[in-house]
C-alpha cells in the first residue's frame, strides 16, 4: 500500500523521524494509505478523532461551515503535510471538516498508535519535542528572512520592527552589524549598503553605531509594513 | 527575577503553554533568570548540556568555529525565541557556542527539569507535541504565502513548482480556483487576474481548467525563483 517513495517521506516527517526504526514500522503498519476521490469527506467537525493524516499525493482541503452554512477554508493541505495531529494526539473530536480537493492518497496513522507508542517511551517524545522544535526555528528563521526580498526592505523592516519594540526613535544597535546582517540572512556588505541607501533616503540617520529614525512612515514603506 | 510581562510571554511560548499551569509555574521555579554582559558566553561547545534558553531581552549568537578557528554564525536569537532544547531534551552536549552579542536576560529552563516533567506526565508531551505541529503548519503557510510579494509572482511560483514536482510541461489544475488562491493566501479573482497576466506574458496558456506552460524559464523569473 505504501510506496517506498511514500515510507522515505514519512520517515523524513518531523514526527516520525526520531522514532526508532522498529517503532516507525510498527506505527506505519498500524496506519492505512486510502485514495478518496475529490469531494469524498475524510471527516467531519465532530466526529471522534480516531487518526491524524499525512498526505501522500493530491490535495485536502480543511475547512469549518460558518452560521450561513457557508465553508471557511482553514487550510489546502498537500504533500507532505500532515494535519489533524491535535485533535488525534488530545483525542478530542475533529473541530474542522476535511475533504479531498483532488484524487488524494492520504496516509491515516490512527492517534492511539503513535499515543501508545509515546506513552510507553516518552524518551521518544521528547526527541520528537526536540525535532519539532528545531524545525519551528528554522522556519521562524526563514520566514524572517524571505518576508521582504530585497536588503533594503529586510533592513528598513527590521529597524522599524525594533522601532515600533518600543526603544523611541532613536535605536541605538545593539549587536554587531555582523551579526545583525546573519540574522537577516544577508552579507555585511549588503547590510551597510542598505542602512547608506535608507540614509540617501532620509529614513534613518546613523551616528557612531546609533541610528536615528527620521521618518518612520517613510521606513515602512520601505519595508514593505502595511 | 523573572517579571510578569516575562512569564507571560513564556506561558505563550510553544514549549510551555500546553503545560498544566501547576506544572508550569514549578518549571519557572526550576529554572532561572540571568543577566548576561555583551560577549559573556552561555554555553561552549561540548560542554554538557544542563538547560535550554528562552531569551528574555537582548541578543544571543549561536556559532561554531570553523577549522580556521572562525566563527560561523547559525543563528542570532531574540525574545521570545527558545534555543538548545534540542541539545537539553536529547540530554547530549551543546554542539555549538551560545554567547550573548548585546546585553541580554535569559531564561535558562534545566534540561531534566523539562525532561522529569514529560517523562512524569507523557500526555502533556503529547499536548506538547500537538502544539509544536500546529504552531508548524502554520508557519509553512505563512512562509509559502509570503515567499512572494505580488499575486502574479506567488501564482507563477506555484505553477513553477508544481511543473517540477514533475507533471510535465502541461499541468491539469487538479483543484478549484478558489482553493489554489486559499492555499496562496488571495482571492479567487486575484488568483485568475495573475493567471491572466502570466498568460498575457506568454508563460502560460489555459483551456478548459487545463494549464500548459509555455515558458517556465519565464515562469521562474516572473516568481522569482533563482
Amino acid at each position: 500500500m505504501l510506496t517506498d517513495a511514500d515510507r522515505r517521506a514519512v520517515a523524513r516527517h518531523p514526527l516520525f523521524v526520531r522514532l526508532e526504526p522498529r517503532d516507525r514500522e510498527r506505527l506505519l503498519e498500524a496506519s492505512s494509505a486510502r485514495i478518496y476521490r475529490r469531494g469524498e469527506l475524510l471527516f467531519a467537525a465532530g466526529d471522534s478523532a480516531h487518526a491524524f493524516f499525512v498526505a501522500l499525493s493530491g490535495w485536502v482541503v480543511l475547512y469549518r461551515l460558518s452560521a450561513q452554512g457557508e465553508r471557511v477554508v482553514l487550510r489546502v493541505v498537500r504533500r507532505p503535510e500532515s494535519f489533524a495531529e491535535a485533535a488525534a494526539l488530545g483525542l478530542a473530536s475533529y473541530p474542522a471538516w476535511g475533504e479531498a480537493a483532488s484524487e488524494a492518497r492520504v496516509l491515516a496513522v490512527p492517534g492511539t498508535a503513535y499515543r501508545r507508542l509515546l506513552l510507553a517511551s516518552p524518551e521518544t517524545g521528547l526527541q520528537v519535542i526536540a525535532e519539532l522544535s528545531r524545525k519551528l526555528a528554522h522556519l521562524v528563521r526563514e520566514l524572517e528572512q524571505r518576508q521582504a526580498r530585497t536588503t533594503t526592505e529586510r533592513v528598513a523592516r527590521f529597524l522599524a520592527e525594533a522601532a515600533a519594540d518600543g526603544e523611541g526613535p532613536a535605536l541605538v544597535l545593539p549587536v554587531e552589524k555582523s551579526l545583525l546582517a546573519a540574522r537577516l540572512g544577508m552579507t555585511p556588505e549588503s547590510f551597510s549598503r542598505a542602512l547608506a541607501r535608507l540614509k540617501r533616503e532620509g529614513a534613518i540617520r546613523e551616528r557612531s553605531g546609533r541610528i536615528e529614525l527620521l521618518d518612520r512612515d517613510r521606513l515602512r514603506v520601505a519595508g514593505g509594513c502595511r
